[in-house]
């Protein structure tokens, strides 16, 4: 047998997610001060993508409304890529207008999930992401896609993972340059990971897809360890795990940031991030939505990194 | 390559240590009565391996005085182990009179972590455990080891874990049955990991280790997956997580039963764990303490097994 971890890679890219999904599942609302020194401290402490919000109507998601204010706040360092959530061409427009190069779509995996967040079905919902990748296309911006539920449905249970591979086909032949393929309820397990992330793999190439996992039964790592080790080289992470649950109020959310760097730099695996930086990114976090963040790193603290 | 997880166990035993070094890290004191309510919610939870006390003095550690009384107060389902630490001859003697027939005895592969907890180099240390484990010998009863710090030590940083491997070699020689090696203070990593469990299990054979992993940064079930591969069959956790870290107020300590049930039923393995009983379980430990516990699986709730 190959031995574990024989291949790991030289560094992988961390996309971070905080100021988007994370903040979309937090009660508190944030400021558009706030969400700015939020992102500055992400950047400041290496993350070289982050998503910084959506613009989605502000009546989906009023936490997130400021999205144009946000974005036209934001020096653009060189070498940072900020992202935001779009619904559709009009969203891509709106990104475009605030200086955004890059957007992100999302769907689901499952029927009942897809129409009960986005209101339309899955094949409605692909139309009109064809608009968005064509307009896109002709703007020369990128599109990155996020399926959800692929791991478990908070309504139908399991989810056949072949309906999530036949939707990141369309995704990527309609040009979305990568699908960050999603834990949305946080119910993956290793061996199920494996069964995923080798179904995948066996169609697209590592650099196409990214793992997006929720840490809400604490097998996010565990499951990133069996994507890194099968070849995946991107991951999405919400430093201090800042976004909970929307299912089970208290629980984890997002796997935090710090949780995987880590992990990762603990590995030999680097991440460009710089960690203690990243901790105190958690920490404007933490101030900014005055509540114990759930990240294990975040609760550990800087100090203990130096035993 | 062979595939991931192609030779996962049928079944793995866990080991609850949440009466013993979850309750001695937790502030509040939990009374006789409380504690004997958290063993039997255990077992009616399916658990066969429970820690429940300390035999050492109760200077040391207040919260676990009373070790008679609550060993003389448990019945003895068929099937059911209750063990206890034990510091000494002495103390297994007390642990004998309480009708115990399992002890532990625990040291660190770090001299200064060592004399620090224990206040013994770790020879004179060993040395105490000779006189244990003949007694035991003696009496019929079973003895068990930690070894602490083997990932890392808060006051040496990293430790050779030939040291680990050489305390563990001479524990096994003098009779204990089972060593659990342990990340004391949660540093560990899945390489890491690899690298300690493979130059373990080219000299032992996996019935005769343990993992004891705490999840200060989040890696412990990951670190349990690698174990797992390799062919790890024990592992030691803590009902929703209690204990805490003495080194970081508010960071996770040992990994929480939970978690590690779910992780393990996902993956096919069996625990002859229930896991909505052991969520109960972890809620009367909840109530015991008052205070919110950091297990994931004990956040998100039983209802969120459903889905």
């Amino acid at each position: 047998m190959t031995p574990l971890f024989a291949e790991l890679p030289a560094e992988v890219s961390i996309y971070e997610v905080s100021p988007r999904d994370g903040l979309q599942n937090e009660s508190a609302y944030v400021t558009t001060d706030g969400k700015r020194r939020l992102v500055e401290a992400l950047v400041a402490a290496g993350l070289r993508r982050v998503e910084i919000s959506s613009f989605v109507s502000p009546r989906w998601i009023p936490q997130l409304a400021d999205a144009e204010e946000l974005a036209r706040s934001l020096e653009r360092p060189d070498g940072v890529t900020f992202s935001a959530l779009v619904p559709n061409a009009k969203g891509l427009g709106r990104a475009r207008a605030a200086g955004l190069r890059e957007v992100a779509v999302f769907l689901s995996s499952s029927e009942t999930h897809n129409k009960k967040n986005i209101a339309k079905t899955i094949d409605e919902t692909l139309a009109v992401y064809r608009e968005v990748t064509a307009e896109a296309a002709r703007e020369g911006m990128r599109v990155r896609a996020y399926v959800s539920t692929v791991w478990g449905c908070p309504y139908e249970g399991h989810v056949d993972p072949r309906r999530a591979l036949a939707i990141t086909r369309a995704l990527l032949e309609m040009g979305c340059y990568q699908v960050s393929i999603s834990d949305t309820i946080g119910v993956g397990t290793p061996r199920q990971t494996r069964d995923i992330v080798e179904l995948f793999l066996a169609e697209f190439p590592a650099s196409q897809l990214a793992l997006h996992l929720h840490d809400t039964r604490g097998t996010a790592l565990a499951n990133i360890v069996v994507g890194l080790e099968l070849g995946i080289r991107d991951f999405d992470s919400s430093v201090a795990g800042v976004g909970g649950c929307p299912y089970a109020p208290g629980a984890a959310g997002n796997v935090a940031s710090e949780d995987l760097v880590y992990m990762l730099h603990g590995m030999g695996v680097k991440t460009g991030v710089d960690l203690p930086r990243l901790v105190t990114a958690g920490k404007v976090a933490a101030a900014l939505l005055h509540r114990t963040l759930p990240g294990k790193v975040h609760q550990a603290g800087v100090e203990s990194l130096k035993a």
